[in-house]
């Protein structure tokens, strides 16, 4: 009978505190930021260039709910695809630090804070981990510490 | 000369701690969990009918980030449009509690949890808050608890 395919480059037990792993960029558009905060954050310093130019942000910058949902795009793309993951009971900690405006690029990256097995699942592990967005001047944007659920690997 | 007439109906002073913002409720369709799945979290298990029926979760689910975005656009469209609200620099907790899915109607409120005026900025005060959704049945989907800014009540 044929061994099981192991079929994610990470498990659980490929989680090393302390490695960063690089993600990705991402620019983003004023038709991206406009789009995504008319449907979810129509508030005048995102979707209105006359008031935000007026607010305390000087012009229209993107929904920290954008951000996020950029950033977890990233992760989709270039990590969590090869991850046995089996998603998120939460988010820990946000934090917008910069704000985000069209034609910004964003480079996000992922550590491993802590990893802990299951208390009560055997199959699985907890990870806690920290992404960070980076603008294209090497600025901190944005921070999330978060919580994710990942299979520990075949017969490990 | 005429007074400065006020603008907005809640600034910092009336935010009350304890007080229960009730900000309506959302039906998320297929297509919506898709549409914003496919844009910021394509994992299988919010894509992928199939797949998704044999995750841990027997079923597509809602990005968690996406009922986040949906409880933003109520806060929006119920709270934040009326209030001197300037933003926020970040969100202390998030969980994603039960899943959302098609069909699904969330019930969301928001209360302050604490209120401080700025140390630094005599013009704003920041207040914390929970924001709780609830689903058709009942049942607590999820909660975030969020720091927002707000401009004090002009000559309070």
């Amino acid at each position: 009978m044929a061994q099981p395919i192991t079929q994610y480059k990470w498990y659980f037990e490929d989680m090393v505190v302390g490695q960063v792993i690089p993600v990705g960029s991402k620019t983003v558009t004023a038709e991206e930021i406009h789009a995504f905060a008319e449907a979810f954050d129509p508030q005048p310093f995102h979707v209105d260039p006359e008031a935000a130019a007026k607010s305390i942000y000087g012009g229209v910058i993107a929904s920290g709910w954008h951000t996020c949902s950029m950033m977890m795009r990233l992760m989709v793309d270039n990590f969590l695809k090869d991850a046995a993951s089996m998603g998120s009971p939460g988010v820990d900690q946000i934090r917008w630090i910069k704000p985000v405006r069209a034609g910004d690029t964003i480079t996000v990256s992922t550590t491993a804070v802590d990893t802990r097995p299951s208390g009560s699942k055997p199959d699985r592990g907890v990870v806690e981990t920290e992404w960070r967005a980076v603008n294209q001047d090497g600025e901190l944007v944005a921070t999330v510490k978060g919580m994710g659920m990942f299979l520990r690997r075949p017969n490990a």
